[in-house]
C-alpha cells in the first residue's frame, strides 16, 4: 500500500487495493560530504542487497543515460545511450566507458575475469550500416552514403554505397550483391566451368545487370533477361555500372534483350512456342528461409518457376541458381526435395562461395535433366 | 529543495545546499480502472511533457527490462534485456517485440516512419560472438563452441568453431585464420604465380601451419619455418587440421624445420651467416593499425623485421606479407612509407583478397629488391 497522502485518492485506493498488487515505496535521502562520488555509494548499498544484483540509470544533463545492471556471479553489463553522435559527443562517452573500465580493473574489484567492448552501435541515423545475414547474424557494413533510396510497386530499393564493397544493392532489406562481387555472377553462370560461346542464354531476374554484362562479353548467340523492376534497372544502370558496365543502357543489343515483365507469363510463352535455352540462369530470389514448404506460398512460387523453366531448357542444358546461406541447412534441404518433385527427373550438384558483401558463405545449385536412358 | 521530510536530517540539508543542486521531487499516485494499460497511460503523459522526449523502464518479475527512451523527431529506441538466454525467454522477448512493433505500426501512432529490429546480442556467456573487424565495424560470427582457450607466455590463443567457417584461430581477440581460409594462404604466398619447385622459404610465424602445409605439397627444396609460441602450434595442430594438415605432428620433415624461437635473433643469425632464401613469407603481424609510427614501437618492430627480411632475401627473390583491412588507408600508407626507408631500394605492388573468415577486404604485399642498375 502506498504510503504517501494524495489528497482524497487514499481512500478510493483502499477501495481498489484487494484486486491489485500494491507498492510499498520507503524514501530516504542522504545528503553526503562534497567528495563523495556515486561509485562508492553505489558499492556501499549494493552489498545490503540480498542477491547482489541491481539496476542503475545514469542521466546526464544533455539527456544521454547510462543503465549499469549487475546480475549475480559478477555479471556487469553497462550500456551507455547519447542522442547526437558528433565527435564531442564521441569523444565525451569514450572518455567514459574508458574511466569506467579502468574503474571495473582496479585490484579492489575483484575483476579476475575478461572486459569486452564491443563498437558503439548507431540507430536512428539517415545512414543504416547494419544488414543482418540471412542467418541472422548481426553485423555492420561500412556504409558511408545512401546513393538511393526508393519504392517501387514491388520492393524498397536501396542502393548504399560500403567503403570497400563499392556500391550495394539492397532490395527490401536483403543484401542483393555488392560491386564487389564478381563471385557471385561467376559462381552463378557455372564457375568458369561453362563455354557460352553460341550459346541461348535466359536469365530470370538479373536486375543489376552483372550477370547479363559477363556473359554478353563471351559471344554467347542470344541472352534474354527478363526483369519485372524497371525502377531497379534505372538505379542499377546509374549507380552499380562497375557491375552491369553499359549494358542496361539500352533495354536491346546485338546478342541480348532485357523484357521488363514478369518472368512467369514469360515462361509460359516461351514453353509454347517451345523456345528452348542452353542456359537458364535464375537470379530471382535466395530459396526461402522458411521451412514450412506447405505454408509458403514462396516454395510454391520457386516450385512453379523451376517446372516452367525445365520446359525452356534443352534436354542438355544447364540452370543455375543461387541457393542460400550455407548455414541454412533445413531450407537448402528442402529446396533439393522440391529439385526431386518436378515433372521431370533432375539432378544437381552444389558449390559453397564466398561472395565477399555477404559476410557469410553461400550456396550455388547447378541442375539438368537426366540423361534420357 | 527536497520536500520530504526525513527526521532530523532536514536542517543539515538546509545547510549544505547553497553548494549544491537541490532537487524538488513531487509525487502524484494514480489508482486507475482495471483496464488501463500502460501503453494509454504513458501517450496520455508524453503530451504534456514539453519536448515529447521520455525515457521509461520496464521490468518484469524475472529481473528481465526494458529501456524505452523517446527522443523528439520521432526516434524511439527500445532495448530489452532478459538475463536467461534459455528457449522460454527468447519466445517471451520476441512475442513482446512483436506485440510492441504491432503497436507502433497501428495507425493511431502514426508511424509513417520506418522500423528496424537488430538480431539481439548475447553478452556474457561461456561462448563470445562477437569479434569486431580491424576497421572497428561489429560482427557476429556463428560460433558455437569454444574449442581451445589457453593463455600463453605471449598472448591469449583461442580456438573457436564457426559452423560455416569451421575452427577459427583467435589470437588475443584478433581473428587469425580460420579452417575456411585458404584464400589467406595462397595470398601470403603469391596467389598461385610463383613456382616453389626446389626453392628456399622462410616462413616468420606462420603459427596455424597453413603456409608450410601448401608450401610442402609444391617440392620446395627447404622451408623453415619460425614461430615463437609452442602452445599456438600445439593448439593448430589439434584444432587447425584442415589448415595444417599432419605438418605440425613433427617440427622436422624431409624438406622442412620449424624452429620454436623469437624470429629476430634467428633473422640476425642467418644473415650474419650469409644465408639466404627465394622466399621470405612475412606471416607475422598485421600493419599496426596506429597512424603515428614515431609513437608505436609496433612499427620500429616491423621495420627492423623488413631490413632483416631483405638481409637474407636473394637479389631475385620475393617477400610476402599480409597489410590490413582495406579501410585503414591510413596505416597502409604508412606501411609503404616505411618501404621506402629500407637499407636497400624495394618496389611493391599489393592485392585485395576477400579471406572469407574476415568479414572485410584485406591487403597483401610483394616487396621486391630493385633491380641494380
Amino acid at each position: 500500500m502506498l504510503e504517501h497522502k494524495c489528497h482524497g485518492i487514499k481512500k478510493a485506493w483502499h477501495r481498489a487495493s484487494p484486486h491489485y498488487g500494491s507498492s510499498r515505496h520507503s524514501t530516504f535521502d542522504f545528503m553526503l560530504g562534497a567528495k563523495a562520488d556515486g561509485e562508492t555509494i553505489l558499492k556501499g548499498a549494493e552489498d545490503t542487497w540480498e542477491d547482489h544484483s541491481y539496476l542503475a540509470t545514469y542521466m546526464n544533463r544533455n539527456g544521454s543515460f547510462a543503465n549499469m545492471r549487475i546480475y549475480p556471479l559478477g555479471l556487469v553489463l553497462l550500456d551507455l545511450q547519447s542522442y547526437d553522435s558528433d565527435i564531442q559527443s564521441k569523444e565525451e562517452a569514450d572518455s567514459l566507458l574508458n574511466k569506467i573500465e579502468e574503474k571495473m580493473k582496479e585490484p579492489s574489484q575483484d575483476s579476475a575475469g575478461q572486459v569486452k567492448h564491443l563498437p558503439p552501435i548507431v540507430r536512428g541515423g539517415a545512414i543504416d550500416r547494419y544488414w543482418p545475414t540471412a542467418d541472422g547474424r548481426l553485423v555492420e557494413y561500412d556504409i558511408d552514403e545512401v546513393v538511393y533510396d526508393e519504392d517501387s510497386p514491388y520492393q524498397n530499393i536501396k542502393i548504399l554505397h560500403s567503403k570497400q564493397f563499392g556500391n550495394i544493392l539492397i532490395l527490401s532489406g536483403d543484401v542483393n550483391l555488392a560491386e564487389s562481387d564478381l563471385e557471385y555472377i561467376r559462381a552463378i553462370m557455372g564457375s568458369r566451368k561453362e563455354d557460352y560461346t553460341g550459346k541461348d542464354v535466359l536469365i530470370l531476374g538479373g536486375e543489376d545487370g552483372g550477370i547479363l554484362c559477363e556473359i554478353v562479353k563471351l559471344k554467347s548467340k542470344m541472352v534474354i533477361m527478363v526483369e519485372i523492376d524497371q525502377m531497379v534497372i534505372d538505379g542499377c544502370k546509374k549507380y552499380m555500372r562497375r557491375t552491369c558496365g553499359d549494358v542496361l543502357d539500352n533495354l536491346k543489343g546485338d546478342c541480348y534483350q532485357v523484357l521488363i515483365e514478369d518472368c512467369i507469363p514469360v515462361l509460359k510463352r516461351f514453353a509454347k512456342e517451345g523456345r528452348e535455352f542452353d542456359y537458364v540462369i535464375n537470379d530471382l530470389t535466395a530459396v526461402p528461409i522458411s521451412t514450412s514448404p506447405e505454408e509458403d506460398s514462396t516454395w510454391e512460387f520457386l516450385r512453379l518457376i523451376l517446372d516452367l523453366s525445365m520446359k525452356v531448357l534443352k534436354q542438355d542444358g544447364k540452370y543455375f541458381t543461387q541457393g542460400n546461406c550455407v548455414n541454412l541447412t533445413e531450407a537448402l534441404s528442402l529446396y533439393e526435395e522440391q529439385l526431386g518433385r518436378l515433372y521431370c527427373p533432375m539432378e544437381f550438384s552444389k558449390e559453397i562461395v564466398c561472395v565477399p558483401s555477404y559476410l557469410e558463405l553461400w550456396v550455388f545449385y547447378t541442375v539438368w535433366k537426366k540423361a534420357k536412358p
